[in-house]
């Protein structure tokens, strides 16, 4: 058994529960607010944020913070089944658009419209601002395009395998969608690309999420949408 | 043999060529500056920034992009000597570090003093804004706080072995030394650390570098600083 800190619209926690259900790890999840309560995650993660697993193995706690050490460590303690397919140079190409996602897609669109939306209304820092919310959408769009791009080719983002990649992508973009601001009808190849991902029995739970007062746009579900 | 494309005075750059020069593998290295030729980068990588590595196996070139998927890339490829050491709870931690560096310190300091000295002079947008300095000084003195309370307990950042989170944690610091803004005589543990990392034959090349017209601060080259 295993217990994981986690966030419920947190990209990053996400990846997590994820590949914590592709690999039929039994978890324990406990959800904490990183501005509310983020003394029970110092305790664990120096940088107070979530996703933080404690892995209980012979008797003792193993404390792993933070995603991607999170999926290396389930990659190696758990490899079936694997989630980092191919060669080295396969893995390699799986991992850039892990960073892809973890770092630019963060930085350009969750910084504007995650932020403006879900962590400026839930800390009571005032209402979104209009031309941050463009500027976001706008990068959102381009993201799109550089989606659409890479699809083209391959099944996967990644190559032909469903990998982390998909993974990482697929629980930046989600957490987007749950505020709306994907327009799924100009993109058709990411569209058909996420419609598949939501339907694996390791996305339901995500899509049950539902924080109060802040309820999800209404296709958010629908894997018809 | 290999090709690096890389930029000197970059954090991500840095870290590959200290790995490169730990495990003894002959690159030819090749200086980009993402601002004024982003179109051979982005042949390899679609997000045009440094650091891409051309690995020459059996005929073929295998393009890696990315810091964090080139250094996993050759752990998987090079793995003696080991830059990951220990068990996977071990490894999680190594990595956890190297996260909080490249995502945190890279967001705290290096976007404030990096971007204001380095990036905005060598692009011509004009001068360092004094009140975006001082916040990135204070960021820098918080984040060393931190790895002195990790070091008081720990020969390395993230146990007793070096691994790729002390090569991490020094590659950004050594950048920010570059321009002389460590204030090395308040943080007498992270010195004796970073003394013993630049003694380190792997580090010499990294001492030499110097940016045209860009100087580094006087004792950035010195052992005994």
């Amino acid at each position: 058994m295993r217990h994981l800190y986690h966030w419920p619209i947190d990209p990053f926690s996400r990846q997590v529960r994820l590949v914590l259900e592709e690999k039929g790890l039994k978890t324990e999840l406990e959800i904490t607010t990183p501005w509310d309560n983020p003394e029970v995650l110092m305790n664990y993660n120096p940088a107070g944020t979530p996703p933080v697993l404690i892995d209980h193995v012979g008797g003792q706690d193993r404390v792993i913070a933070e995603a991607r050490p999170i999926l290396e460590y389930l990659e190696e303690t758990t490899p079936t089944p694997c989630m980092l397919p191919g060669g080295p140079a396969e893995r390699a190409e799986a991992r850039r658009i892990m960073d892809w996602f973890d770092r630019k897609f963060d930085g350009e669109v969750n910084a504007y419209l995650l932020h403006e939306k879900l962590e400026k209304r839930l800390q009571g820092l005032g209402s979104p601002d209009p031309a941050v919310l463009r500027a976001g959408r706008d990068h959102l769009r381009w993201h799109l395009d550089h989606m659409t791009w890479l699809l083209e080719t391959r099944d996967g983002l990644a190559g032909s395998r469903y990998t982390l990649a998909d993974i990482a992508a697929a629980a930046h973009l989600s957490c987007v969608d749950y505020l709306g601001d994907v327009p799924w009808g100009e993109f058709e190849t990411v569209k058909h690309w996420y419609q598949r991902i939501k339907c694996r029995p390791a996305f339901r739970p995500l899509l049950e999420d539902k924080w109060p007062g802040m309820n999800p746009v209404e296709h958010y579900a629908d894997l018809d949408f």
